[in-house]
């Protein structure tokens, strides 16, 4: 072995001991009788002293510069007193050179090194992601992205979930996004798909008898990337068990999540804030259906770590003398507002939050400011159009007090939600209403399964339709079918979707009725989906899952919003492999070997 | 939760409780007057009774067959005296059923689902591998997989590994095996390779400061299939570290390996064959380098549970009598020799064996049977052409006792050593010489750097070029390129090859030279490995590491010949997936969005 101990391990009981350390010259301090580097390695630092009376190695020591990769070899000493640093864990000793091995200079690299610099353009640090990697910030997510995966397999494997591996090289279903593929080189014409989800391996694991399946597991996605979506290769926590209902799934998904943000992450808070009031978590996640969602938070991912719920007011003015409201309240349309607690804003602010709710379509902001310094404690434009019965009502919902405001959105549903909703966020960024170290999930449940086009009225599958719908199979008789709800959930985190699942329809009948009742046949469910149709006809158990967006949930624990760095070799944001300079070119007989050409495109003009 | 308890979590505690069970009926007694059932899980078996007092239940229960999906419900009770089975965890109680509910049904399957009975055709078990999976066999084996990458991981995770996910959408190297290739979408004619291994991507961790790394890695070849070689997705345990020297690799391999071996295998025996002595494993593993093993197993992975290893007689005959021994050990060519310890064979047994050696390429089979009942305690065709000296140095080297034989082989290396190996296996087979319960580890080392064409007599790298070369970088210098040797090793497990790694090469100006030895050139170096070779200027530390067949490794625990089996949803040997119906057409859209066509075989005529 090339060294003896890690930089974080020697200390006093290593006082006399022979040493061989290794690895980075991170920082060099030359006093001309002396020389002290800070040899760092992946899990600290420790103080190499190098003497003039070692002359070649002193000599050896003037030339190091910082991330030179060297090798060190002699005895442990205690730091002479008032050296110390109590900063690092090998704060009582230093380590006295007797010789030394460069393994490694470097040329110039092409960006800073030091974490406190500003980064570099991103598409250089890719090409150079091995050097981007020695930023401490980088070295600790891949250290907790290793902790994380880890402690997610543990605690599910100590509850008897299965881990299984499913296939990798799958089978084309381009039904829900674009699938990548792979050319099939001993069956010419036919293709792999790489898999989105594991999503009919884990029911047919069910139908095979593996009661509670588990995976963190690889899926593949061939879209344009975003900031939170690595369009690649991403992680999955995809787990399904048998014999479950909704509450099941729920359970075991709290229970993880509550003792994995506890156990993997120790500022974050977990809090939700139902109507106005934050509270403490108290080991359920708050629930919500999809309708509601909308209604309040006009999001199907509503961010809980704040209040700011839109509170529906459209009756109050049914009859009101504010000729606008009253016609928004009778026309159909509705009326909702949202309570600011105990902040104040000026003039000017009010003017800039007005422009980001016309942004959004509104015509103004109307606002009640409750203050003191006016005339009845309040201030507001609108508020002279209203009746005292009105007035009454509306605080009587919205329960103001002093130092508060209530904004109003009044417009046909879909207009008035969306201004409230972008009012509301644009609260909680200027008044940081929601802290980064707080984490609030919130169950989103009850979706509609069907939805209607709004051009041809045809009515078509919102979701995926292998979900039981809530009423049973017989939901799928109802005249109204706009109204039946899947058994189907997401839960939020904070702003982000971090998972989705449901209670499964494992009834072949139900299964192609469903399909049936959207005008399209069997036949089309036996063609796209032969093996589930199959299967689901020798002994299928009931049984439902959930999958949670690893990479997500991980951006959220450790507060970084670029994916990207989340992964050890990200794809750029142009889906390239800077570093390995991937995808490539080809030789042409590895294509006709697969049976496929490429179609190059025209060259331009010149 | 559609059932309380697990099938085997019932016990006299339980007695009085009501619970609910659910499953698979897996055995049905009717006994007229009352009705027992077996219900299985993935857990266990309960027991269940139907008693006709409740005649609604009573006659559900006779509709009930092997397999059907049952939840029922009701009370635990002690089983009468006499009736219990204490195969069963379960033995003391059985369930009294007061409601039942009959989750499923099921057409008639395509092959017997029993245990016991003979396999049915594989592509059929293969198309309904949901049904294969119940035998028990399958899922044992699912279990024990989930237990052996649990286990793995956490082994190495415990030791400061950094469990990192490499990329699935990599780049091409068709340097080594053919790759699957992914075309782009967003870049024409450009394709994305799935990883043969991570290679290149854990030795960039090393330039980074991982220093010990780790992953149970996906890994891709396109390559046709054989019993011990799934040609798609396959596992590998991938490690690399950083400062290590090769004992340190091994340390950490034979550490681990014998952990897994006694932890996850309760039947297996780490032994030994070191020349004929079968010595129990003493926590280092035998190593050999690969010229010895070649000259003395004619195996680069040879099987140490049983001896018979090649004993080198040349030297012996040189000046012999027996003019046939004396010719080929003057012309350059080889006699070697394998002692069957305490074995009877009879006329026909040897003339069986000979035709085996004659197979592979032998004139005939000389022999001496060391047997009491002949003249001088020997019996052998050509003991009488032999001196008394050599005969005395062959026993000195071979030290035969009362019961043994003794075969020679005596041609050129390649053909003598061939023909010896098919011996020793034919001996190992007929007599059983290798237990099934015992597993024998064995190092190969010091593998050739060079080959030479034979017809070309062109030099050119016979394994990989990113190896240390044992002597260092000045071993390019030598003339004898061929006798040239790298710090590369494999090790066998029983007659597996389970393991392959190195020492790297991590010098630039090594790299480039060991290319330009065989007459190719910087910029190839450049061009094929552009990341490692641009990664390798910047403060590269010395490292190495090795990657174990995971899927071969399981064969070995679990005795199990048939790669396919060890995978829950493996391809055919066709490189289909028949449940699936993978690989797949898909739609022209679809490839042409990818900027590929596909090339269709012409059709046939009629």
């Amino acid at each position: 072995m090339l060294r003896s101990h890690k930089c974080n391990e020697l200390n006093k009981a290593n006082i006399w001991e022979k040493v061989r350390l290794a690895w980075w010259v991170s920082n060099r301090r030359d006093h001309g009788w002396i020389i002290f580097i800070d040899l760092r390695d992946r899990y600290w630092v420790s103080q190499i002293v190098f003497d003039p009376e070692n002359a070649t190695v002193f000599k050896e020591a003037e030339a190091l510069r910082s991330e030179y990769v060297v090798a060190i070899e002699w005895v442990v000493r205690e730091r002479p007193a008032g050296q110390e640093n109590k900063n690092l864990p090998t704060w009582e000793v230093e380590i006295l050179v007797e010789s030394m091995n460069l393994h490694a200079k470097s040329k110039t690299p092409p960006f800073e090194l030091d974490d406190h610099s500003t980064e570099a353009n991103e598409e250089i640090r890719l090409k150079y992601r091995y050097l981007d990697m020695r930023r401490k910030k980088i070295l600790d997510y891949m250290k907790f992205r290793s902790k994380m995966t880890t402690y997610t397999r543990n605690w599910f494997t100590q509850r008897d979930f299965l881990d299984v591996q499913t296939p990798i090289l799958a089978t084309s279903s381009p039904e829900w996004a674009r699938d990548f593929l792979v050319p099939s080189r001993l069956h010419a014409g036919k293709f792999y798909a790489l898999p989105q989800a594991p999503q009919q391996f884990k029911q047919l694991l069910m139908v095979w008898g593996v009661d509670k399946y588990f995976q963190v597991a690889p899926c593949f996605r061939d879209e344009d990337p975003r900031a939170d979506r690595h369009a690649w290769d991403f992680y999955q926590i995809d787990c399904e068990m048998s014999f479950v209902e909704q509450d099941d799934v729920f359970n075991v998904v709290e229970e993880f999540l509550l003792d994995a943000t506890n156990d993997l992450s120790d500022k974050k808070v977990l809090t939700q804030t139902v109507n106005n009031d934050k509270i403490r978590e108290n080991g359920k996640f708050f629930q919500m259906t999809y309708e509601e969602a909308m209604a309040n938070y006009w999001s199907d991912k509503p961010d809980l770590r704040f209040g700011l719920k839109f509170v529906d007011l459209t009756d109050v003015y049914k009859e009101s003398e504010f000729a606008v409201f009253k016609s928004v309240a009778t026309s159909g349309w509705i009326i909702k507002a949202i309570k600011l607690e105990n902040q104040k804003l000026s003039r000017k602010e009010i003017d800039e939050l007005t422009k980001v709710a016309q942004k959004a379509g509104a015509k103004g902001l109307a606002y009640i400011i409750y203050d003191d310094a006016e005339e009845g404690g309040k201030k507001s434009p609108i508020l002279k159009f209203m009746g005292e019965a009105e007035i009454s009502e509306m605080e009587k919902r919205l329960e103001p007090k002093h130092g508060d405001i209530i904004f109003f959105s009044a417009d046909e549903f879909e207009k008035a939600v969306k201004i409230l909703n972008v009012v509301r966020l644009a609260l909680r960024d200027k008044f940081e209403l929601a802290s980064k170290n707080e984490i609030s999930f919130c169950w989103v449940t009850d979706f509609p399964i069907f939805e209607q086009d709004e051009n041809t009225w045809k009515i078509d599958f919102e979701h995926n339709p292998f979900s039981m719908p809530k009423g049973g199979i017989s939901d799928f008789d109802r005249e109204d079918l706009l109204e039946v709800r899947w058994l189907q959930y997401d839960l939020s985190c904070n702003w982000y979707e971090i998972l989705s699942g449901a209670i499964r329809n494992h009834d072949v009948d139900a299964l192609v009725k469903a399909f049936e009742m959207v005008g399209r046949d069997k036949q089309e469910v036996m063609d796209k989906f032969g093996a589930m149709y199959e299967a689901f006809q020798y002994w299928v158990p009931p049984h439902g899952g959930f999958a949670i967006g690893m990479d997500r949930l991980m951006m959220i624990y450790v507060d970084e919003e670029n994916i990207r760095d989340i992964y050890a070799f990200p794809k750029s944001g142009k889906a390239q492999d800077l570093m390995m300079n991937g995808p490539s070119s080809v030789d042409n007989d590895q294509l006709l070997e697969l049976n496929i050409e490429a179609i190059l495109p025209e060259e331009e003009d010149k």
